[in-house]
């Protein structure tokens, strides 16, 4: 057992945080200005081209791919720190470094199991960061925490298939630049419970494919990451070669995808938490009520020390699903994965609210990133699947050990 | 003691719930459509002042002001019922009523404190539901839950007052009918701790005063409520007669005016906290997952139950402040209004919170009102003092009575 | 609505208060002393009995019983204020004022269902509080909280009833005093689910009667209050004239019995959490940690004021349940009585567990009451039904609204 | 970083697990019935020693003593994993492996500070398991989180020292078998405030030495343990020799001590949540209530998944803080030992809360280690100073980082 980084991490961290530094943290005040004065807001931001040049230039660049051939070739274990570090400035790092979901999931579905043909067409430009993607899960009409309910249809029609169903929350498809889309769809409504499922590459030009409308998020439209798109698919054909793996592997897709997803999250919390920790310090060091600094306030204290505590602990666990994700694979994993799903986004709500509670006002408004913060992690549990779902599911298995 | 409300209170009750179903329930949708097709967002939506107009024809108007001359004459403990009632829509049943703030707080402190000169211009319009008001007090540079921080100067000059300073979350600022400003400063920075302070009316339209941005909160520009503002006031010069009181006043008028507006405020958000728990039960009666609707499911049962008690207990406690400031005035239901200060957000926030759980994806988003009540709900544990302030300032008196 | 207690209530209140102060206060020093000297823990105190008689010649007596024929003939909402009272030291004041668990219940079950014999042999002294009774429901190996799963028979035979089973937490069972148990059973076990139960009348001398041991509560025998015995009921046979009611009422009787006694149970735990938070005062003020008193560290502050809003807010509630259960009956507030079954416990709970840590190793000691108090109110989260079941049970009714 | 015990950990973690089901949880019924049946509570049961015995057979001694030459020589993070198996059954395991607060404490002290004849006279015994030890730190009148609030004297007159105080919760003192007390108190109160104390050897028999009463945790005894006593010292007269280290140094043996005293404390809570855990879900697994298994309802569904994020967050947190102690020192660590003294004893309070809920009444009984448990738990939020102390310290070093 060693808590120790190793040197290869040790040194793509102190690359990172220079980056950070001197690039990123910069950049947030342009970001939004840049936002602030665009006609249209889902465009791309020039300020993120120039971020995502940079880092590539330093070699910051897709670290998330574990394959070397496509990516950095690191482990988990050695990107979750570096996943830390851009989370915390999320709304610029993770896309500068080529590392933003939902196209680092997408890129993964790709590269395990694309076709040569879907990896040439769509898997290098995501890489080299030309375009973006959209994962197409989550409908509006349905629990979409049990797969079972999704009612969108894939239909083999010839040599095509053919694609009807509503969609919501399609991460980063209000973006211009989001060329394909990634849809979960049935093929076969009748087989076992999960082998209905099917997943199909969906070019945003399709004909029949309709982007209605953007989701907000506590009044956020996250436009600077594409937004979340309602899409209605209607009589959408496209070639059979589009389909990923095959049909009724779609559920399998999704849970190989959903693993590296959900730590990714985490750890991108982790820093965001720090981040917010850090800014928590800085106001109460700096503010004066009553006669002292509100950083003498007892109550103070306390958040300051509850959070550091919390995220400690939150860090190691999603530290040691990354080496168990290395050492025994995701599925092995999948306890660890339901954990920290379940433990590190309420992790750093609470950080968040705390620091939000020592800015007063300003906490809540534009002039610090806590308030979009906040609204991005409360959304993390219910993403991917709410909490209860995956408390449920790892009660039962616990329970398992004693029958 | 007797927990039924009287006679008056049951009749306007009925006639209110009414007035909900009929036209304000049905007004959510059309006022999103306004705000959605308005050039400026800012501008006031046609459809309250249809439901102003309605509301008044039906005798609901004015119902906060206890003042039989110029109000409905209520007593506080008549008008929480119906308070809470507006809280169901808080975008558009308190204004429709002209009982929205920072209006009724202005309206008060113009009929306990106003010339006859200043009732007759600011006091009367406001009755009429024909200009709308800002109240002027909390500042960035500073903590303002300490009125001995204030910054902004009220300095005497001839037959004027001049007025340098900057101010923000001046709610309602950025509706352009909002015609006037309550500003709070300094008269006399060396005066003792409570008389340095005065309040002053200040037009919309005098020289020197620049609107210079609206506040977010979370992701919401509050657009119906007309925003928070940040305004400038540079060299603003207005009569002498514009003060209000006198010189030294401002904490007294201050404090006066708090008691009224923050029980105002818990008593909406028992509201909230109802409306929240409808749709909640609604929703988890229409999802099913995994076999079984989301309301068989243990957990929800939890929050359900936990919801309904946490907010009769709420309710039960505001009701008995309003009594209190009835029979003992509102010195005497100090600690109880601060009491509920400190327990009916954090209350409705929870019940918000679990609301929103039960939607999935929907309750982070615009399609329910959620969300966006959730905000304002968050920004009431910081607003007119934090929860800490008002903790630390009870807990004081609680152990003066071992001393 | 009226927030003031009626003026008979304020009378008894103030007699109360100075009962209190003149002889029970100063009797919680003596009761530790004889109780450590006793030979057998389970004899009655002296000091209680004194109490007892003290508190009849002072008119303290029986307030519980609303029948005036033989109680006091109080509202409920006129006794909770007193019953509050008495939990300020429970160990003490409900017994003294003959109003202690779980004669209440059974005294009050014998005056509603008993005939004039049962009345006359077992009411009487109670009333008189000659004697002790108990209340034997909960056995061990079933969740007693569904009352099918009751397992111990009540048979007909001849002109008896013989009784088979096992019984625990049966209070005040240990105290050889306590003549009289009333024990539930099943009679019909074919019948409808909540017809299958009956209550009978057993001597506590009956043959067959086995008092096994007492439970421990947390590491407390409860020793004052007779503590909590195992009883086995072996082929124990009593005339059939001890049925109460009659064959298949034991599920009524015992809601009509649960109503008032977890009413009673929550007004002594507002009194229980007012003493803890006027220990927490007393004791805070008068520690000095690192430079300056406790109670003027800002985490005290929070534990103080929360806890005054908590418990106002939780009396309210007990109080409103108490008018409801005299205007509309037992069954129409049954909502509200589950209320402050599922809150009040958890308050009290949390108020005794700040009120210890800021008693630090004293506070979980015998030198303070708040230990034992604490373990008393934690078992309330379980006595007469888990918090769980009482939510679940709430919420479906809750549910039920918008169906 | 790796996340796999060593093989050393491995190995004596498989001999562990064997001798607690071979030996350890069978004899916890029979400690149970030997102190019921002992005449004297304090004397040392039987069964302890043969379990001593057995674990020093198979070399399961002494394991917490990092120094090779009288201990075992494993390091923190080797020993961590032990400490936590022997915690699922702490009033037994610790013991049977000499491993028990506080003579591990007094172990460390004497091997790091004691003189060759203190180690000769009462090392020894204390590494065979001859005698016990207590430690006599906390004073009953004063907050003793604060050093300098100690008020015992310990003069120096002539050859001798002179000690005059009174100390409470001296874990361990009611053992008759606990022959020698490390006593802490001041030498030269005017020194700087960390140099005025000293820590001096005083046998239990020495005359002025009088063991006053046994304190009470929630109303245990804490009989296998020997107890938490009260001691008085009046005018007790050891040899000068019997000075730990010098004057002046106690407060820096006492951080010394407690660094290590603490990890081990929380090692033994993660053993304890442990135990909670396997104890809630077999209890779940086997009862059935309104129909179903409780294992089956949502709500405990919550608890078992919500305790196992809680417990593995914890444990990581607990074993690198142990690899920081064996890697950069006990003072490197501080934060981190901070960190897990905060978190916890909170976390096994909470899953011990659950555990009892779920085991309805016999949960707060002494059929069920439960109830025990959580006494022990809660009482280390207090013991080695309260929460809010060491989040103060904590918080303080995490605002120093931004100044």
């Amino acid at each position: 057992m060693d808590f120790a980084y190793d040197a290869k991490t040790e040194e793509l961290r102190t690359k990172l945080l220079a980056f950070m530094d001197s690039h990123v943290y910069p950049a947030e005040a342009v970001l939004e200005q840049q936002l602030h004065a665009a006609a249209d807001p889902w465009e791309r931001q020039p300020i993120l081209e120039e971020l995502k040049a940079e880092a590539r230039r330093q070699g910051l660049w897709n670290l998330f791919l574990p394959d070397p051939e496509h990516g950095a070739g690191l482990t988990n274990l050695q990107y979750a720190p570096l996943a830390e570090i851009t989370g915390r400035s999320p709304h610029l790092a993770p896309e500068a470094l080529n590392c933003a979901a939902p196209d680092t999931g997408n890129m993964e579905v790709l590269t395990m199991f694309g076709t040569d043909e879907q990896k040439k067409q769509w898997l290098q430009p995501l890489l080299d960061g030309e375009i973006r993607s959209a994962f197409c899960m989550t409908e509006p009409e349905v629990a979409s925490s049990d797969a079972t309910n999704i009612a969108t249809r894939i239909e083999r029609d010839g040599d095509d298939y053919v694609i009807n169903g509503r969609k919501w929350w399609s991460s980063g498809a209000m973006n211009p630049n989001c060329a394909i889309f990634i849809v979960m769809g049935k093929t076969d409504p009748d087989a076992e419970r999960h082998r209905q499922q099917a997943m199909i590459l969906v070019p945003r030009d399709t004909p029949g494919v309709t982007v209605k409308r953007a989701m907000h998020v506590f009044g956020y439209g996250d436009h600077a990451h594409g937004g979340h798109a309602e899409i209605e698919f209607t009589d959408v054909r496209v070639p059979a070669s589009n389909l990923i793996a095959g049909e009724g592997e779609g559920f399998a897709i999704a849970q190989a995808r959903l693993g590296p997803g959900r730590i990714h999250h985490c750890m991108r919390l982790i820093g965001m938490a720090e981040r917010a920790l850090e800014l928590m310090c800085r106001r109460a060091s700096s503010r004066v009520a009553f006669g002292k600094p509100i950083a003498a306030q007892g109550v103070v204290h306390e958040w300051i020390a509850e959070s550091r505590v919390r995220i400690e602990q939150a860090r190691l666990l999603v530290l040691k699903t990354a080496w168990l994700m290395d050492t025994v694979g995701n599925k092995g994993a999948h306890t660890e994965i339901q954990a920290i799903k379940i433990g590190t986004p309420s992790m750093t709500e609470w950080v968040l609210d705390k620091a939000i509670q020592a800015h007063g006002g300003a906490g809540v408004s534009q002039d610090f990133p806590l308030a979009e913060l906040w609204a991005a992690t409360r959304t993390l549990r219910l993403a991917d699947g709410p909490d209860e779902v995956h408390r449920m599911s790892l009660a039962k298995r616990e329970l398992k050990k004693y029958l």
